[in-house]
């Protein structure tokens, strides 16, 4: 059924990996801050592209996460974007809240190697 | 011997994939720009720490790589942070020229799916 699934135009450029997965780049699209990285199957980039609210593969649960559900700290999706390779995904999202688990704005916050 | 391989106690917080890598988000540390993701392995991570110069592990050659070694379109790194599970790094770097092999700035300008 139309619309059920990936575009195949998209799903045909997509390099996963080994595990069918591709690592997502999440940025606040109006700061340029990068938030997170998470990781997409081909369903999870399909709801995400198609319901507005980024969705990704849980790969230490197994299962599909809507980021903010139980938070509530929602990502809205503003875009999408694929690299030259077709192997990672950018997406450009407005953030609720903290995007970290730990409470920070940012996962990349807290561990600081250089300067 | 002191320096020769990545400092231990960063060593032991870097969680790494089955192929023994992990993700790394580079930034133009100035505009925010999303750059490209590439992987490092411990000694890419150590190298570029060290160098000042952004070294990754290529996938497909099978090789380190320094960037711009051969186009000339260097990324010199002005910080590195880890995220919160210690399974990404996010590199700042100031770009020389262009990021992408096509010649795009990044590596996210031509295949946008969304808007």
């Amino acid at each position: 059924m139309a619309g059920m699934s990936l575009d195949p135009q998209i799903a045909a450029r997509l390099k996963r990996g080994a595990d069918g997965l591709v690592p997502a780049i999440v940025q606040q699209y109006d700061t340029g801050e990068v938030l997170m990285l998470a990781w997409m199957d081909d369903e999870a980039l399909h709801r995400t592209l198609t319901t507005g609210r980024a969705t990704y593969w849980s790969r230490s649960r197994g299962e599909y996460w809507v980021k903010g559900a139980t938070s509530g700290h929602a990502q809205h999706v503003k875009s999408v974007a694929l690299d030259c390779d077709g192997d990672t995904v950018l997406l450009k999202v407005d953030q609720v809240g903290a995007a970290c688990h730990t409470g920070d704005r940012t996962c990349f916050d807290a561990d600081e190697l250089l300067p």
